[in-house]
């Protein structure tokens, strides 16, 4: 994997890049759409490239694991060939899922042993099984194994459980750089920032992860129920010190608003369910702001859900005609609604790359900012 | 509505033809997919268009009555401008809709009352409601308000049902042949034959229908239940009485084998659930057989879902990933599971057309029945 720094913005820590690997390049900053089982929820693979515009998508570690499994992957050749998507694809560890999902889930220093939440079967992840797992799944950015501490957290908790991520690392590093990929392309790690909303760990980690000098960081452990302004702090810490000739992916964020706020910041990557999750629930994202097609306003708005976006369904498809969909609970209604958010998150972040280019990035983004976050 | 015999099978009675509407023409024997709130469940108006190549899309009158109800889709102009699908409609009538799903519904010489399944508000189809609110959906092709009577079903209902259905032909015709489109193009009324499984019944029901003298006949009451050798009997008494210049569509029906039955004993449309249906329950129709997807012999089969059906999704995506987004529940299994059925049926009525236009239909449609009906 490659990373060329091409623009910086004079007004904020903005930038734009270009991430190179075996499966395509991907122009930063990017917000990559949530594939947890090897699928975008309600989006097929030829949508994701034409109408979305998807550089690069995740998968999610824990479920690839337990479904297909691992047999399956290996045997199709990896996910990209599993699924049919040949752009680039990055894996979470795991980790997350493990606490939020799984059921008696035991932390040791060895690792984190549970119970799968489909079939009860027992399993342990471990830094070395981790990386082991995502060799198998073939993702070209994989994500190391931490733990990531909820919100609020104790000092003491947060140091310790960033001292124990800091091992896992360690473990990650000496398993990942003893292996190969398996389908003949390359593969990098990313380290993953902890700390909690403690400033002094923050740093702390920050430093210890740049240390690590890998192709890529990421900040985990925000957005995850704290205030934004501690989210956008510990951001704004930690990207000074991470390093400028490497992207820097914050991880699971967030809102349109916050990913803009996350880019003048200096992040380059963002994941989030958000699009596609609250898609299934009737939210739209539009460059006009915030739709709940739900509501009976919509009835008879024939109007295209939002002309500004380039993609099928948002000139296609009217508000009155989703509405219905919505309300009648037609499966269309989580086709439309996905495809027509993720292509806004798609062009909000192809916007703040042409404006990090063009010079007027820090203007654009706070007028943006209120745009897309009011209630229409 | 012009309908153009263009072909006649010599060892059977099926036929080629081309039915013209101010949306475009449908060249028969057609299937037609169903989009019972204004949507081919899980399948995008391009899909349809594009992949699929459907012809022409169902409506059911009892589900868009209700929602979105006839003022939204009055404002938009008629349910094709409403759910941009630009090709020919059908509307069933509702009665068999009110008889499966409204509660507290009741019979009478003026029509039916019952209450909506959705919010139990109540409400009166008599047969000139009928005519007006299919008269507002807007599409080409419309149905009489009819009694289905279920199977079995004596000899005594089954008459009285019959006479009550043909009364309210009557006042269906006159309704309809006393008001106009309200959107600009025209539409036409279909008559359904009923007579459950009669012999004598279907051929004084046929009769009456065919004095009638619209411009297309169909046969309803069949594949409610009885064995299929009922149903093929019946159509083929009926469709040696329904005239030879006007289309005959047999409601509901069905398996790919009925419909290859259906094409030979002279019926040129045909609608029904089961590949939708079906499709979101993993059940698969391809050019080699059945396949339900669910089967751990699928897991590891990484070839195309059917390369012979030229859509998208049958050879892009794998049995083994099909399979997967099944058993994980993921949306995008019922997208190209319905993508696929959908394509196969629409594959399956264009090469009956091929072959009775090649004459060699009735030779093709034997070893055809055999191949479509076995289980893999």
């Amino acid at each position: 994997m490659k990373f060329k720094l091409e623009h910086q913005d004079t007004k904020s820590k903005a930038r734009a890049g270009t991430v190179t690997t075996d499966h395509g390049d991907i122009q930063t900053p990017i917000f990559m759409p949530v594939g947890t089982a090897g699928s975008v929820k309600a989006v097929h693979q030829r949508e994701l490239t034409y109408d979305v515009k998807a550089q690069i998508i995740l998968g999610n570690t824990y479920h690839l694991y337990l479904r297909p499994g691992l047999d399956v992957l290996e045997k199709a050749g990896g996910l990209h060939k599993f699924n049919g998507w040949n752009k680039p694809i990055l894996t979470d560890s795991g980790g997350y899922q493990v606490f939020s999902l799984a059921n008696n889930r035991k932390l040791t220093e060895e690792g984190a042993v549970f119970k799968s939440h489909i079939d009860g079967s027992k399993h342990l992840f471990s830094p070395e099984r981790v990386m082991d797992i995502q060799r198998t799944i073939g993702a070209d950015i994989i994500m190391a194994f931490d733990e990531c501490p909820p919100y609020p957290c104790d000092y003491g908790y947060a140091r310790k459980s960033m001292e124990l991520t800091h091992r896992w690392l360690k473990r990650c590093i000496d398993r990942f750089d003893s292996t190969e990929g398996k389908y003949g392309y390359s593969q990098t790690l990313f380290p993953i920032v902890q700390g909690s909303v403690y400033p002094e760990l923050r740093k702390q980690s920050a430093e210890f992860i740049a240390s690590c000098e890998r192709e890529g960081n990421a900040i985990g452990g925000l957005s995850v129920g704290e205030p934004v302004e501690e989210m956008y702090a510990m951001t704004d810490m930690v990207t000074d010190i991470l390093p400028a000739d490497k992207p820097r992916y914050l991880m699971g964020v967030g809102t349109p608003a916050n990913i803009l706020e996350g880019i003048a910041l200096g992040v380059d990557m963002f994941d989030c369910v958000m699009p596609t999750r609250n898609a299934r629930n009737g939210m739209l994202f539009t460059s006009e702001g915030i739709i709940n097609i739900r509501n009976e306003k919509w009835k008879d708005d024939f109007s295209p859900i939002d002309p500004h976006i380039n993609s099928y369904v948002s000139s296609f498809y009217s508000k009155a005609y989703l509405r219905h969909l919505v309300i009648a609970k037609e499966i269309l209604a989580a086709q439309v609604a996905s495809i027509h958010n993720l292509s806004f998150y798609l062009w909000l972040v192809g916007q703040a790359r042409e404006h990090i280019i063009a010079g007027d990035f820090a203007t654009w983004k706070n007028q943006m900012v209120e745009k897309v976050s009011r209630r229409l």
